[in-house]
């Protein structure tokens, strides 16, 4: 952020706290000796002395300044140009496209991110909750959501104060799945949106792969409606608890896309007959049925199940997270392998536990009837 | 049929409808040129003229007339030889005979097949109702049974017409699997019986995973006992619904023979411990068992069953038979593959899927809130 | 048994009858021409005349004997030397150890082997009942006591009387799991243990591959709880059936030590959401909920649960070991399997079954409605 205040009542403090707030990473830029530190953020004197990668560059300064500032931009990398509100100069807006940029221009992030499509919280617990907030799209997967998503597990898997991840989501519908307008736009291209649709389709199978890679536990918490790749979320997930009102479908087939992807999550938790059945007819089953056939774990009535998912991810919290992520990928990684091999691969897991700190102060604290102290290792 | 009359007065015209209505292909053969078509089949003056393979040549013409048309069905490569009802000649039977001919004569084809043991009826929505009627062996998948079952599967899967197959049976069992009677006719061969046993087990296994592979989905609708292939068999169908007086059971281990093919279908739909305890105690389950175990997908009150089944497979004969074919053979094929592989194969499914007539027009019809135009394509 | 006796009143006879009657094999050894027999065993001269490989020697002769039975002992290259109590001789112990033989002195296995850990009874039916019965360690799976389960399971593999194992447990856990203090104590070790948990890794995953791999059907009879290795236990059996009191979890997680190798049983029975909840969570699930995910077949009310495993017992051991022993074997193999694989493999089973005594006797009986006589062939 080049032109970043100090000052509490200037618009560009106003705009940097809120961008750290929905989770941006952002640096301040301001030539001035005496401002070293903006909300505790460490202040750059200048673009070109930042030492990290930048992705976007966001302006409060007079539109005068724009081009010099460009030029600064495109020298350190910048992918994303962004003026403020009243800040414009056609003669940067050039320079800016022709060098690859994207550029926006006379606009506001805090404006266009007022209501971010993804929500984070983290509580002291370590549990991170990520909520889907694009209710207008009743929370559909579009390019931009799965990208957030993506991003937002790739930083929980690296981060070691999340230790569980809740994900839910705001609106009435859980998630509608894919966004179709999107993807019907995406047919002007020249190759019928050939690319887009395989764009789409690895950025949604990377972030279902993501939940089951992660070494965080993630525990789906479902009200409203979850469809298509909306419901592949939840099978995709750890665990899952919904609402007695919720409900699941895999529709495609009803639009001439079968649901062939959400399958893949759909038939690793349920049985062919029932998997088939959602398949081949498209229709809603209800919480109740969803735990019946292994699609969720329980329903929990509706003004319980934050709690209840709060409860569960507390539980699992005060685990040691180098047993969570030693089980969780040993897990998915035996279920391909044959008996033999399965217990040739977790017996190695198994004495390799054993011989990290965590199991030898657990296995203590149990005979000592005690609570262990967890180093995470 | 040699000798086919166009009058529906004459014998020769009945049991050409007959035939006709239970499934067969006839080809009416009759040397008058004024006669060109019967019920609408094209008619030949001549066996030789015939510019298709014949399996069996039905004689309704004099005794005196049978050695020449014996000859004449030798020279076509025919495979039976049925003269009907007050039709013999010594000769005729000898030279068919030495030329290896399957001989049969004074008999009627009608008659013979008034009580056929599979018997076709196709809906004017897309569904095609294959029901065993071979009620006196309580259904037995005999080897004759098995070769109906497999034709019907072949041919509905080349016939566009039918989008949906239901499997149904008439009597009192669904099936009782295997003949035993004629497995144990078979040990008197040479070798046993171990040629017969081999043909019985591909025949078995061919029409299994005839139903897993043929590209129309495929709804057992049971009532009865289902027992050993019987259950196979309804295992094998994509859905499958029950009476609740309905029976299921893998008794193969009472008598000496484990139900070891059964179990491949049956362990695909079932945990290991229930279908454990199926294949070692033999004992029958009942409907609401099979359906908590994942056998079936539910128990249907008896009379609303037929309307139940027909019901779902209206609901899947409205989808496009592009999707419903593209997504059932994905689905098979996933299973066996890493969650990596899944992925990336049905992700590719899903892009050719995008790319199709049918998605295009089904996506659209969705968003203008209309209903859409299946092309099938 | 060196110095066995004839006499019901002497110590050496009430030893040879309880080590029988636990499950040892022993064999007399008395010059005495006139005596031949110990209770129905044949006797012995010398150990050299023994003609079959001898584990351990146990002596009841004077201490003076002793230094030449150990030469006697080393010669037929016994690995234990124990001499009853009050039989002692340095010299002897000397020897032996030199040797490489354990020596045990001055002890009695009657009274070292009064509460065994292990119990094996076998009914007449065939039922081979095995009772974990440290009820003091509760039931815990030590090194000891998954020696004596793995050669109890390699016995009766061996053993034609035995058609069907059940495993219970005495007192108020049926298993805990692995002794935590056996490994803790391991730590001490110069490589901190590593060994050991290797070795312990492989004992028990030899148990439990032995349970699945035996050609006998194996019923897990559950009372109380059965915790990590002790739930892997009643998921590796073919059939499982507890009381509504019994509990079951996979809490190693808790102890910084997830449960992977049970998971690996535990995973091929039940849902990815159920058994990810156990694993992530520890807790225990009720007999109730391990019957709906597939843990376990079914709760029985606890007065009646010994009677209803006994009852399966029987059904099960009233089939041929032939047919059991082919079904079993090939159950578990076709499972990794392909659609195609599993059926041309079960289809090579099936007719190699056909072509048995005891299909055929068994066919034949059911065919004209009388009791097969089975070869077990």
């Amino acid at each position: 952020m080049v032109g970043a205040s100090a000052d509490p009542g200037k618009p560009s403090n106003q705009v940097l706290q809120f961008l750290t707030g929905v989770g941006y990473e952002v640096i301040p830029v301001n030539p001035r000796p005496d401002v070293t530190e903006i909300c505790g953020l460490r202040v750059y004197p200048s673009l070109q002395s930042i030492d990290r990668p930048v992705d976007m560059v966001d302006v409060f300064r007079p539109s005068s300044e724009l081009e010099g500032i460009v030029r600064e931009a495109q020298q350190i990398g910048a992918n994303v140009f962004w003026a403020q509100l009243g800040i414009h100069d056609e003669k940067a807006e050039r320079i800016a496209e022709q060098g690859g940029m994207k550029v926006v221009m006379d606009r506001c992030p805090k404006i266009e991110l007022a209501d971010p499509i993804l929500l984070r919280e983290t509580s002291s617990e370590g549990i991170l909750r990520l909520t889907l907030n694009d209710t207008e799209r009743r929370n559909a997967l579009s390019m931009e959501m799965l990208r957030q998503l993506r991003k937002a597990l790739e930083q929980a898997a690296e981060d070691t104060s999340v230790r569980v991840i809740i994900l839910a989501a705001n609106g009435r519908a859980f998630s509608a799945g894919h966004d179709l307008r999107e993807m019907t736009q995406a047919r002007q291209a020249p190759d019928g949106g050939r690319t887009f649709f395989e764009e789409t389709m690895a950025a949604c199978c990377g972030v279902m792969q993501g939940i089951v890679n992660t070494p965080k536990p993630v525990i789906a918490e479902v009200k409203g409606v979850a469809t298509a790749a909306g419901c592949q979320l939840v099978a995709s997930c750890d665990l899952a608890y919904a609402s007695p009102s919720a409900r699941f479908a895999t529709p495609g087939v009803t639009i001439g896309l079968f649901c062939s992807t959400p399958m893949v999550a759909l038939s690793r938790n349920v049985g062919n007959k029932a998997a088939m059945e959602m398949l081949l007819t498209g229709e809603m089953i209800d919480a109740e049925r969803a735990a019946e056939i292994g699609l969720i774990n329980r329903a929990v009535p509706d003004e319980q199940l934050s709690d209840y998912t709060q409860g569960m991810a507390q539980t699992i919290a005060s685990k040691s997270s180098m047993t969570l992520k030693t089980g969780k990928e040993a897990f998915y990684r035996q279920q391909g392998m044959s008996l033999a091999e399965a217990y040739e691969y977790t017996s190695r897991v198994m004495v390799d536990n054993l011989m990290k700190h965590d199991a030898e102060e657990g296995i203590s604290a149990f005979i000592e009837k005690r609570g262990p102290q967890w180093s995470d290792q």
